[in-house]
C-alpha cells in the first residue's frame, strides 16, 4: 500500500487585540486536514476537495494548499534533497470560510507541512512559512504570516518583521483558554482589509495600539492573566471592523459581563475572540456570547473552546 | 540646622524606538537635582534656580519643579498624613533644555521626589507619577509620562495606558549600555510634537511599529540583545523629525556602522541615542556619533555613555 500522510493544521486567530497583522495564535479546534502519497506525475494533483460545499478549486494553481504543496515540492527538489517526481493531494475542509479564523491559512500550512512530512521533512516548519504563504497569496491577495506562522509552529506567535522576515514565538500562560464564537455569517476577506488599508490614522489611536500590545508581550511573560485582558485593546481597526458584524458591541458587552479577560475580532470577522483563566468561566462567556450574536445580530454561531494550541500543525491518523 | 533633603532625578530617553509616547527609559547621568527644606511660609517657594543660564523663572507656579512639588504638598497635608505648612525649594539645573532629554520631567520628579522624602515618603513612587505629570503640563502643554515615570522609578517603562493609568516596568538586560549625544542645538519640544501630531498615518508604517513594539519587548524579557537592536525601528515619526536635526541620518549611519546595537532620536530631539553591550563599543559609538554631527551637521556635542540607571531619582549628599 502506497505510504500516505495525513496533516491537521489548526484555525488560527490573527490581528490579536492590539496587534494587527503582527499578533496570532493557534487553536485546538477547528483546522483543516491534507493528505498526499507519491505520484508519479509530475507535480502536485489534487485528487478531491471535501467540505466547504464545492466552493473550492482542485485546480491545483489556484487551489492554495495545491499551492503551498507546489511550492515546497519544488523547493525540496530545486535542493535535491529528495528526488520525487510528483504527489497527489486530497483537502478536508473542516472549517468555515470567510470566517476570519484563517481558513486560507490552515489549508496553506496543512498542505506545505503534509509534503515536508512526506518527504522525512528537510525543511524546518520555520522555513516552510514563505510557502504557506504564496498559498495566502492566492486567496487573499497579499500575504500576512499572522495566520500562517501560528498555524505552522503553534502557540502566540509575533511577527517582527516582514523584510526581512522575523518572528519570535511568544509564551503560552498554561492557564489561559480562549473563546472563539463563529456566528453563520460571512465577511469577505478582502473588503474587511480594504476598509482598514484605506483608512490614515490619528496618532492617539496608534499610541493606545502601541501601549497595549507592549503591555500584551509582558503580561505573557509574566504570566500576568490580568494585565493580559486589559491589553486586549485595539482603538485602530476594531472600531472600524465592528461595523460589518450584527450585534458586535453587544457580544463583546457579554463576554466582558461574563467574566472574559478581554474581547476582540478574529482576523477580518466574523468570528469574535475571547479569553479566561479557567474551563467553567471559558463556557459561560461563550455561552454568554453566542446568545448576544442570537438576540442582537440575530444569528446562530458555533462555540470553539480551549487551550491554546502550543503544537501547530502536525500528522494525525486516518481515523482521527 | 534645618534638615535639607536633597534629590537627583535622572534624564531620560523618551518616544524609544518603536515606543511613541509609550517607552522611555533612565540615564544614569545628566540629570537635574532639587533642596527642599521646611518654612512657616505657606505653600512652595523656590528660593533659586542654578544652571539653565538664568531662562527658568522661580515662580513656583510657574516652574515645573514647584508645580510637581506643590502637588505633592497638597496631597499630603489633604491626606493629613503629615502636617507642614510649606517648604523652601532650590532647583539646580544640570542638563539642557530642549534636548530631548526629559530636562522637564527630571526637575518635576526632583521637585515630587524631594518633598516626598522631606515629610518621610507617605506616597510611592507610582503615587507620585501624577503630581511630577503635572509640572509636566506646565512644561509643554501635554502631559506624557514616558519621561516621568522612568525618571521616578528608574529602568526601561512601558505606559500601558493613560486613562486609567497604568505602567508596566520592564527588565533591564544587565549589559546594555546607552550611548546619548546630544549635540549643541535646540529643538522646540512643542513644535516637534506638533509635527507629528498633525500627521495622519497610513497602516503600514503602523504595523511595522506594532511588531518591533512587541520584539523589544520580548527582546528585554529574553535578555537577546541582537533582537532588541533590531527593534530599534521607528517609522512612524523618526522620519518627520529627523529632518529637525542637521545630520541625523550621517549619525545614525556612523552609530550602526561603529557597531551600535540601534539607533533613534531620543524624545523630540536633537538628542539621539544609541545601544552597545559592552564599554568599549560603547565609546567607539559615541565617539563616530560625534564626530558625524561635526561633520554632517556642523553641530559640537556632548556624550553621555553608560548603564541604564535603574534605581530613578534618589537623595545624594550635599557633595555630589
Amino acid at each position: 500500500m502506497t505510504h500516505r500522510v495525513r496533516v491537521f493544521a489548526p484555525a488560527t486567530i490573527s490581528n490579536l487585540g492590539p496587534g494587527f497583522d503582527v499578533l496570532g495564535l493557534a487553536l485546538q479546534q477547528p483546522g483543516d486536514v491534507v493528505e498526499v502519497e507519491v505520484s508519479d506525475k509530475p507535480g502536485v494533483q489534487i485528487v478531491e476537495v471535501t467540505g466547504a460545499g464545492n466552493r473550492l478549486t482542485t485546480d491545483s494553481t489556484q487551489n492554495v494548499a495545491g499551492v503551498a504543496a507546489a511550492d515546497v515540492l519544488q523547493r525540496i527538489q530545486a535542493g535535491e534533497k529528495r528526488a520525487v517526481v510528483g504527489v497527489r493531494l486530497w483537502l478536508h475542509k473542516q472549517m468555515p470560510l470567510a470566517s476570519g479564523l484563517g481558513s486560507s491559512a490552515a489549508s496553506s500550512a496543512a498542505g506545505a507541512v503534509a509534503i515536508n512530512e512526506l518527504l522525512d521533512n528537510p525543511l524546518s516548519r520555520k522555513e516552510l512559512i514563505s510557502s504557506a504563504l504564496k498559498g495566502e497569496y492566492i486567496a487573499s491577495g497579499s500575504a500576512h504570516a499572522d495566520n500562517v506562522a501560528p498555524s505552522l509552529l503553534g502557540g502566540i506567535v509575533l511577527i517582527r518583521s516582514y523584510n526581512p522576515f522575523e518572528l519570535v514565538s511568544l509564551p503560552v500562560p498554561p492557564d489561559l483558554r480562549v473563546i472563539v464564537i463563529h456566528p453563520h455569517f460571512e465577511v469577505e476577506t478582502s473588503l474587511a482589509r480594504a476598509l482598514v488599508n484605506e483608512q490614515r490614522y490619528e496618532l492617539g489611536p496608534v499610541v493606545t495600539n502601541l501601549g497595549n500590545l507592549g503591555a500584551f508581550v509582558a503580561a505573557l511573560y509574566e504570566n500576568d492573566l490580568g494585565l493580559f485582558g486589559r491589553s486586549i485593546c485595539d482603538r485602530l481597526i476594531e472600531p472600524t471592523r465592528a461595523k460589518l458584524i450584527p450585534g458586535f458591541q453587544n457580544v463583546k458587552d457579554a463576554a466582558l459581563k461574563a467574566g472574559a479577560l478581554g474581547c476582540s475580532i478574529s482576523g477580518g470577522g466574523p468570528a469574535v475572540f475571547a479569553f479566561s483563566d479557567n474551563d467553567r468561566g471559558a463556557a459561560s462567556v461563550a455561552q454568554a456570547m453566542c446568545e448576544a450574536f442570537k438576540i442582537s445580530g440575530g444569528l446562530d454561531s458555533k462555540a470553539y473552546v480551549g487551550l491554546i494550541n502550543t503544537r501547530g500543525a502536525h500528522t494525525v491518523t486516518q481515523d482521527t
